[in-house]
C-alpha cells in the first residue's frame, strides 16, 4: 500500500531523526532552555531575517493557535478568519475555550480577502451598538490554506496593510509553509512572512519532524510573557531540547527548503498524471495537497493498492479525494500512482 | 560531568527509541486511532487489571493534569490538593485557566491524609454559606509525590475511601509512578492503583520515554467525551502513535519495571553513602528522588564534577540538594557520585 | 417627545414599583432565600403548570443566557442558534468567556427550522472528523425572536421532538415572552413552553419589573447546582428579594398577562396605522416590535415629536425604523403618533 | 424583631428610593447612556477628587470585583488577597471561572501588610522556577475588610507605595467604603483612595442603594475596553439609568457620609454596650460590623427579640456573634438592644 492520505502519518524525516538519536543520551537542562533549542532559535531568527524576533517551540498545532491567539487578544475580543479556517472549524472548540470568539470571513479557494477585512472592521465600529458585539481583534491566516492555495505576495501585502490600518497584528499559520514556500508561482519568502506577520508559527510536523511548531513573535509588541502562558496551555514540552534538536536538523542545512521543494514537485507530478487522464482539478492547488474529482469506481480501483483521503460526493456517480505528498514520499510512490492512474 | 538534576534531562532509554527508529518510516492513521495505540491501550489495561479502563495517550503532564481536572469538575467545583501539590504550585495557573480554584490541604511530607479530606469535605457542607464557596469536586495527589515520598496501600485505601463516601473522584498524577511501584517498603501494586483511583495517569516523560503520559478511566463514570476534551486542550498529537509506539515499548516486556527498579536501587544507594558519611537526609524519600542537607562547601566541591539541584539555604553555611536518578542513570555514576562525597 | 425606541426605556409597572416601594423597609435574608421570593417562585410554577420545576430569578438577560448556557453544556460543547439570535450577535462574546462555541444555523424572520437544527446534527456526526469539530449540545431560540416573530406551536412542538430525539435539551430566551403569548394570532401558552423546552427563561426588564428575569428549569437533569453557578457568573442579586417581589407582583393577579396583551394591542393600532397609510411593513410582526420602511423626509418629520429607533437604510431615500410598545406605553402615546402619521 | 443581621436586609435609603419613584415614567437611552448616569459620575469624580477617573456602575459586588479583576490581568497572572478577603472565600470561584488564581496573604484582623507583599513579589521573582508558577499581578484589599477592620492612610501609603514599586495595580473592594470613611479614628478620605488606588468601587449595595456598585478606574492605565468587559461579564444593566439616580442620590447632597455616620455611630454605641456589659469584643472593629464573644444562653436569650448573626462556638459555653448596623437601623433599634444587653 502507498500513502497520500495526508502529511503526517509517518515519522521524521531521517536526518530530523538521526539528530534525535545522536543527542539522545546527553544531559540538558528542561523547557527549552539548552543549547540546542538556543541554535535552533537563532538559525530560525536568520532565516526569516529578523534578529530580535521571540521564537519558542511549541508541540503541536492546536496549541500553538490556542496559545498565540489566547495571548494576542483583550478578553472582549474575538479573532477574524475564513470560514474554513482551521480554528474555525477543526481545533474542538479550543478557541473558545480560552473565551474567544472565531469571527467568520468568506473564504474564496480557502482565502481571505483585504477588502473583506477591512470592510469587516469598518461595519463593525459604525454599527452603533458594536460595543454589545464582539470586537476584531486579529486576523487570522494560513499559508498555504486548508486547501492548498498559497497567498500571493500582494495578497500578503495588502492583508498586512489593512490589518496595520486597523492597529489589528496579523497571524499566519504556517502548520504547511514549507509547501507554501516551494510551491508552483511562489513569490514569497520566509523574510516577506516575518516583515508582514506580526506573529507566525513554522510547522515541523507536516515538514519533517516528530512534532513540533515554531512560533515566532516578529513584533513583540502584541504578545508578551509567552513562556508562562505556553506553559499555563500545556503546550511546554519538558524535554524541550527534542524541539530544538529537530528545528535545527531543518534549519542548519537548508533541509526545510529541500523538504519543501521535494514534496512540491512530487505533488505537480500527481496533478499534472490526473488532469492528463482527463479528471477534474478541484482546487487549483501549486502545494503539496491536491484535490480531483474521481468517478466512484475509478476510486474504488485505486484504492486496491494506494491509500488517499475522501472529502465527499459530487453528483451521483463521483467523489472529491485527496493526495498529500510529504517528505516522506518518494518518486517511485508517484510513479505507481501514476502508472495506476493510467492502468484505465 | 555527571547529572543527577533530573529525570527528564536526557532523551528516551534505549529500547523505547528503537522501537521510534524501527517504525518511523510506517505510514499509520493520526490522533492515536492506529495499531501501535491499540497495542500500548490493551497492554496497559492489562497491566492494572482493568480491561474496561479508557486509556488516552497525551503529550505532557500539565495537559494531562488539566485536561483530567477540567473534564472531572462541574463549573462550581474546585479541585482539593496539597498546598505542595504540583498542580498548587507549578502549572502556571493552568487549572485555574480552564476555570477551576485548587483548594489546598495541608502536607505531610508531601502527602495528604484522608482525615484532612473528610473534615475539609464535612465542614464545607456544614458551613451555611458554602454555596457561595468553591465545593470540592475531587481529590488530586501524586503517587510518588513532589518530595519522592509514597503513600502506603493502606493509606490509598483510606483516600479512596474518604473520596468514595462523598462522591468525589480520587484522581492521582503518576508522573514518577514507575519509581513509586519500586519504591523501598512499597506495599501496593498498579492493580491498586486502578482499583483504588477513578482516574491516574502512568508517566512516561520522567520513565523511558522522549515524552507521553497515559491517563487512565478506571471509573468512566466520570469522565466521558476524553476525546474531543484532549483535543480542545490542545493535547492531542497528530503523529499520534509516536506515543503508542513509545508505550508499547514500555509495557511489552517489563522495561517500566526494570526502569523503576533500577532507579530506585541507585538512588538508595545515594542515600545510603551520604547518610553514611554523616548527611542529613531531609526527605525520607524511598524513590528516585533524594534531599540531603549538605555545607556549602561541600556543595561547591562536588560541583565541580557532579550537576545537581540546588533547593535553598537551610542556615547559614548548608543548603538542601536534590539528587535524582532515572534510567538514564549508571551504576558508574553512582560510584563517582560516592567517591566524590567520601573524598572530604 | 413620546418614545416608542424599546421596551426597555421606562423604569417600572406601577404596581411593581409600589410592591417595591411597600415591602422597602422589611428586613429578610439575603440572596433569594427569603419569602416574597418563594412565593413568587410558586405563582411561577403555578403559571407554568409544572410543580417541580427549579425556579431562580437573575438580574438580566445576557446573564441568565450565559448562566444557563454554560451549566448545561459539557465543555467539549457549543450551542445552536439562529445567526440573528442574541446570543450570537449582542452579547459581547459572553458566551465565548465562559468556554463556548455559538453555531449558527440559518435564520428565517429570525427563526430557526426544526428540519435545519435535525440536519446540522446528522451532518456533524456523519463527518468523520466530527470528534474535531465543537458538538451542538444544546439549541437556544428566542421567543418572540429578535425580529418579533413568533413560533408557532407546531413549530415548536417540531424543535422539541428534534432536540429531544438527539438528545440535547432546547432553551428558550423568553425575554419578551409576555409579548410573545399575547401575540397576534398566538396559539401557545406559558404551559407548552414549560413542557416542550427543557429550560427557558421569563423576562421581566422588557416585561414591567425594574430588572429581573426568572430562569425556569422545567427539566431539572439538564441543570445541576444551579445555585453556586449563578453567584460564580455574578448574577446573584444580594437583596435577592427585590426580583420576588417584582415577580410576584407579576404574577399574583395577571398583571404579566395585561402587560403582555395591552403592549401588543398598541402595537397592532401602529402597524395598521402605517400599512393604512401606505408603507411597508418588513417584517410581519405580531408582537410589540414592529419594522417598517420609510422614506427619509418622513423619518426627519416625525422625529420632530417621536423619538423610534433606525435600523439601516433601504435603497437611496428610505429607510428601516423601528417602533417597540412596552407597558409603558398609553392609548395616547398611540394616537399623537398615528396623527403625525397621517399628517402627510 | 430587630435586625442587626447584616447591611443588606432592607431596601433602600428613603432618599434613593424616592428618587427611583419620581424618575420612573421617564425614558431614557439604555445602557448608563443616560443623563443621570452621566451626572453620577461626575459627582462621583467630584467626590474623588480625580476629573478624568472613568466611572462605570454595576449591578453587584461578584461582578464588580470579577470584571474589574479579569480586566486587569494578564492571563498569566493572578490576584494578591488576604486569605479571608472576599475573593478568597465567597465568589463560589468567579475570580478562577475567569482563569486566575488567587493568591493569599496571611491576614491580621482582615488586613495583609505591605511588608508580606513585597517579600511574596521578591521571593516570587527569586525562585527559579518562577515562570512556571502564577505571577502576582495586582493586589485586592477591602476597605473595610470582611472583619469592619479599617486600614490607616499610613497602612494604605505603603501598600500603595509597594504595589507602584512592582509595578501591579492596587484594586480596593469598597464594598462597604461609607462606613470605613466614618469609622472611628479614620484618616483617610475618599480622595485618599483615590490617588492611592489604582482602581477601586464604592459600594452601593450595602450603603443606601437597592443595589449597585460605582467601579472606578483612577488610573486608566490599567483597565481599557471597561464597556464590552462589563457586558461580557454580565454586569451592564439594562436600564442603567436605575443605578445614575441611586448614585446621584446617594452624593449629590451628602447622603453617602450621613449613611455612614449615622450607621457606625449606632454601632459604636452597641459595642460600648457590649463591653460595659463585661462581653470580650472579638475584633477590635471601628465601623458597622461588630463582632462579641458571649455566652450561649445569652445569645439565646436575646434572639427573642432581636436578629443578628451566628459565626462559630468558641469553647464549651461561648460563641461569636455579629452585629451589623446600616442606613436602615435607627436609635430605637439600638435602644432596645442595649435594654436587652442589660436585663441579665
Amino acid at each position: 500500500m502507498i500513502h497520500f492520505n495526508s502529511d503526517y502519518t509517518a515519522g521524521a524525516h531521517g536526518e530530523v531523526l538521526e539528530a534525535l538519536v545522536r543527542t539522545n543520551m546527553e544531559h540538558t537542562v528542561g523547557y527549552g532552555n539548552d543549547n540546542y533549542t538556543a541554535e535552533a532559535r537563532d538559525l530560525i531568527r536568520k532565516a526569516i531575517g529578523c534578529e530580535d524576533a521571540e521564537v519558542m517551540f511549541l508541540v503541536g498545532g492546536t496549541q500553538t493557535n490556542a496559545t498565540a491567539i489566547d495571548g494576542i487578544l483583550a478578553r472582549h475580543e474575538g479573532v477574524l478568519a475564513a470560514v474554513s479556517g482551521h480554528i474555525a472549524v477543526h481545533e474542538s472548540g479550543a478557541i473558545e475555550a480560552s473565551g474567544h470568539k472565531v469571527l467568520t470571513l468568506a473564504e474564496y479557494d480557502g482565502k481571505v480577502r483585504a477588502e473583506d477585512v477591512d470592510r469587516y472592521i469598518e461595519e463593525f465600529y459604525a454599527d452603533e451598538t458594536y460595543q454589545h458585539m464582539v470586537a476584531p481583534g486579529m486576523l487570522y491566516i494560513s499559508q498555504p490554506t486548508e486547501f492548498g492555495t498559497v497567498y500571493s505576495l500582494a495578497e500578503l501585502e495588502a492583508l498586512s496593510g489593512v490589518c496595520h490600518k486597523h492597529n489589528i497584528p496579523l497571524y499566519i499559520d504556517g502548520a504547511r509553509m514549507a509547501y507554501g514556500l516551494k510551491a508552483e508561482g511562489a513569490d514569497f519568502l520566509l523574510t516577506d512572512i516575518a516583515r508582514l506577520a506580526d506573529l507566525f508559527y513554522i510547522g515541523g510536523t507536516k515538514c519533517g519532524t516528530l512534532f513540533g511548531e515554531a512560533l515566532v513573535v516578529a513584533n513583540r509588541a502584541f504578545l508578551k510573557n509567552l513562556f508562562p502562558l505556553v506553559k499555563q496551555h500545556g503546550a511546554l514540552l519538558a524535554k524541550g531540547r527534542l524541539l530544538g534538536v529537530q528545528f535545527g536538523a531543518l534549519f542548519r542545512d537548508g533541509l526545510y527548503e529541500r523538504i519543501g521543494e521535494g514534496a512540491v514537485q512530487l505533488a505537480l507530478r500527481i496533478r499534472e498524471a490526473f488532469r492528463a487522464a482527463g479528471y477534474e482539478v478541484v482546487k487549483e492547488s501549486p502545494t503539496n495537497q491536491q484535490f480531483f474529482r474521481l468517478p466512484n469506481d475509478v476510486i474504488d480501483r485505486l484504492r486496491e493498492t494506494i491509500s488517499f483521503d475522501y472529502w465527499g460526493p459530487r453528483g451521483a456517480t463521483d467523489s472529491v479525494v485527496r493526495f498529500v505528498t510529504s517528505w516522506a514520499t518518494t518518486e517511485e510512490d508517484v510513479d505507481v500512482l501514476i502508472h495506476a492512474i493510467n492502468k484505465k
